[in-house]
């Protein structure tokens, strides 16, 4: 299959598309148009052809696409078609989230390993996957083969923390930490800036509240 | 000020341009060219003065921009001169995630209602905040004039959340239950999926192999 190198924000939007056409199968549909599956992800239909294009051809003019062949092979393209194991540095409340997240399992995404300083968390079990002290970690990864890792540190501690994910062989990061964070240019970073998504909100609140301020300063002719 | 009516994209950009300029104002910088804040956001200089024309002008050709005043000026604009009081239903992993990232409330938000079912949970205290039973979330959440709503229940408990905040005067609401909801068109709703941040990773990871296997497949004259 081809895994051409396509833009971050395309990635993320097959996975939307991903999401939605398990929606539809879920609620029986056999076929959707490119109007209906784009109008559901917030995006235009030509968007929607062009994100697919780059896969190749999929869907039939006037008959739209096969919602149960597009979902797996979506799924195939995505990657989503296999396990992924990640380790997990940090044991505090964003790791513990993400653990307990019952939809990363069932996408293929499981933690095995989960590293800390504090000795008072290293030995306790979350589930099957004890805690181990960071000094742990790059033989662990290693012996483990785990590509993925994600930082739950604080701030302070992020850095290091993704230096011993490198060390250990890790080319995938997720940064949980409020900061930014040097890779060697190999390695795959995101940053999740959940403040972003609050900040983002907060701004269409805004916006609304702005234009009804304007519209109520209207005089009504009585 | 004037608060048009832009894209999420645009928005989110915003602020990842307000994130920069604190951290260029913390490194001690007075100016910055648009394409240097471009580098760092990960997006073009055209994109940068482009999102920034919705506002007014900006800093000068040839000069770039002031980075205190640009940041004071993204700060006014996204709304994050002010507090922001947030109410939380469901006090699981994600709220208490969220509850203890510091990062919010130094943003302005401040979580001054939690909500659960759970009666073990119900009275308990998270700092200064009493987590209280759902039932009572629709007074409670008039009482203080809260306009923001975060849902952090189970997937199954979360159009019920979302419905109380909305029958309690929200305008925002904030989902991280994986599943969609149905809110009222004057209602904001961002659904928050931490799922999708894996996803894209593990296709740059999958591109990058596959890139590997192929340049690894070239014969090489010996």
């Amino acid at each position: 299959m081809r895994v051409p190198r396509i833009a971050d924000s395309t990635v993320a939007r097959l996975c939307s598309y991903h999401r939605i056409l398990e929606e539809l199968a879920q609620e029986g549909r056999r076929l959707v148009s490119s109007r209906r599956l784009a109008e559901r992800a917030g995006v235009t239909s030509a968007q929607v052809r062009k994100d697919l294009s780059y896969f190749g051809t999929f869907g039939r003019r006037g008959l739209g696409y096969h919602v149960q062949r597009l979902h797996e092979e979506l799924r195939a393209i995505l990657g989503l078609d296999r396990r992924w194991d990640c380790a997990l540095v940090g044991a505090g409340h964003i790791a513990r989230a993400l653990y307990s997240y019952q939809d990363f399992r069932r996408r293929g995404f499981h933690f095995v390993a989960i590293f800390d300083t504090n000795e008072e968390l290293v030995g306790q079990r979350w589930g099957e996957v004890e805690i181990q002290h960071v000094r742990r970690l790059v033989p662990e990864v290693r012996r483990l083969g785990v590509r993925l890792g994600v930082v739950a540190t604080p701030a302070r501690a992020a850095q290091e923390a993704v230096d011993l994910l490198v060390a250990a062989g890790v080319t995938g990061v997720l940064n949980f930490a409020p900061r930014k964070l040097n890779v060697p240019p190999e390695v795959h970073l995101r940053n999740v800036n959940m403040a972003i998504e609050f900040e983002s909100l907060a701004y269409s609140l805004r916006a609304a509240e702005a234009r009804g301020r304007r519209r109520r300063a209207v005089p009504v002719e009585e």
